[in-house]
């Protein structure tokens, strides 16, 4: 299975709807760059590294619809489009990085039409670079897994989150193609049941021995010595190594470590934000109550209750065995290894 | 309000159907003891004092239907009743402790019909006595809570889950009546989300301010600084201190050490098992994987996923700051200050 969340059309953007997985394969044809800000609000198509393509190739079809005389006009229509994806979600890095990019690509042509064309160019290399960068962190994660591993990963970093080939699933992928039989317990991930939904759909696609788990029996398994690591992906690492992720990705660390059980996070270099010094000035999107008080169109709590909703977290370096990105593993002190990077 | 999860009627047990709520409040008119273990097994009536309680009067009803020309018949024929009940949940240590209360009171008697009513007085008398207990642990939990606490609570332990007070609730509406200006977070606690459906209308009837969260969430917020102590009930406590509750309260435990948080355990003398040395010998019962599968009558996972659903886990009593009893708050050694309880 090739698992493509979202494909470039020409004259539209093909979105496989997240929101309907696993009960419904769904995909909707996104015809404007106001409807892909909408699929990205409302996490039709989510994960780091996929809304930065979904936001580079939003840009390039808003681009293709701007009427324009100068490329001075064309670039301030251009800035609106931007600042539109821009804002759709705020705690991903991927997203910003994609659309300065993008934008950067667009201030290099010269004629209106061929910036047109090579705003499309720019999102396919994205895409493109993306993928390659997937494969090479599934090479580089798999070293680190040994034969007949239990790996816990928590929310979907495969496929799905990347329009590629996955980070956390893609060293799982790997070490599973060598041959590792390798064993997955996924999180199921509230609110949004990401594990429950799409990592247990991806694994089952795969065909790579998975059980599904609620968030709350991870300390549990970890604590009877039934996982060798952890690993997941990030949605904005800071320049010392503090790795935002999905909700609940802290508690599984804590209780990694408390374990003595390796916590791995992979992920693309462009998900590292070397403009904030620690996790604390990344910020957290609060989504709305409902995701909590309702479950695939059930209530399930009382009217009127009040509900926190933050969707991310924020794991401290320390509790963070290594980073594995395309360019290579780094461990502590992050500082250092992450600047190498670049 | 005074919540009554379970009513003595003579002719049958009145039960609140707690797998109906919050969207409906229904009772159940409960006419055997058969009927009674399903409630018990279905988890209509839930927590372990509650299901002590249950089982308590499962069998003073039992016992009213029982024909038997001599004491002996009547004690064989009560212990068919007894084993049907005593297995329907493995956990919770109150459950078995209730029974073995009620044989003892059977085996006093002399006359069958002088039997019958003396277990219906058993029965009812241990309902009192844990009604009681739950004043006396909110009165003695209190005393730990400050003005203006935030307090985390995971799963259930409320007037629904010991047909009382409560006992982790019950230290918290304590605190509230003495006007502490205590706030709840409450953790949903899947997979059947005792937290969201049961904790949350028992405090907004109590009107106690409360946020619901998901579990994944506990950490995060102890991270941020935003909690001051939590308290838990219990299913059963070893002889050493080690507590085995609803699954994810390990994890909260292990959060709260890392974050410096107090984490007590309430509970009545009922659930402490001296005969297990340790959590470890406690069995935890696996529950069905349609639990977490569904949710409420709708599926959230793909077809054919293999689930893991144990319904307990172990909070090893290096976790425990105190553990407060109606005969006293225990701390470290719990070996000693367990055993000086009784």
């Amino acid at each position: 299975m090739q698992v493509k969340p979202i494909e470039w059309r020409d004259t539209m953007i093909r979105v496989l709807d997240q929101t309907r997985l696993p009960s419904e394969v769904i995909f909707l044809d996104v015809a404007d760059y106001v409807e892909m800000a909408a699929a990205i609000r409302e996490m039709r198509i989510r994960g780091a590294p996929a809304i930065g393509v979904a936001a580079a190739y939003g840009l390039a079809l808003g681009a293709q619809a701007i009427e324009a005389r100068t490329k001075e006009e064309f670039l301030v229509k251009l800035g609106t489009v931007s600042r539109e994806l821009a804002s759709t979600r705020p705690t991903a890095v991927n997203l910003f990085w994609a659309l300065e990019r993008m934008n950067r690509a667009a201030g290099e042509g010269t004629a209106i039409s061929e910036i047109k064309a090579a705003l499309v160019e720019e999102a396919k290399r994205i895409e493109r670079e993306n993928e390659e960068a997937d494969r090479q962190i599934g090479r580089l994660g798999a070293e680190l897994i040994e034969y007949g591993f239990t790996i816990l990963t928590h929310c979907n970093a495969g496929a799905l989150a990347t329009a590629g080939y996955g980070t956390a699933l893609g060293v799982i992928k790997a070490a599973h193609e060598q041959g590792k039989q390798v064993r997955v317990i996924a999180c199921e991930t509230r609110p949004l049941l990401q594990g429950a939904r799409l990592t247990a759909w991806e694994l089952i696609e795969e065909q790579i021995p998975l059980t599904l788990i609620t968030d709350s029996m991870a300390g549990h398994f970890m604590s009877r010595g039934k996982i060798d690591c952890v690993i997941v992906g990030a949605d904005r690492i800071a320049r010392n190594g503090d790795v935002v992720n999905k909700i609940g990705t802290y508690s599984v660390a804590v209780l990694a470590r408390e374990n003595s059980v390796p916590f791995y996070v992979a992920a693309p270099t462009s998900t590292i934000d070397l403009s904030v010094k620690s996790g604390a000035e990344i910020p957290i999107e609060e989504r709305s109550p409902e995701e909590v008080t309702w479950i695939r169109g059930t209530r399930i709590a009382p009217e009127g209750v009040k509900v926190a909703n933050p969707a991310f977290d924020v794991t401290p370096h320390r509790y963070i065995s290594a980073i594995i990105t395309e360019k290579g593993v780094v461990r502590e002190p992050y500082g250092e290894g992450l600047k190498g990077l670049f």
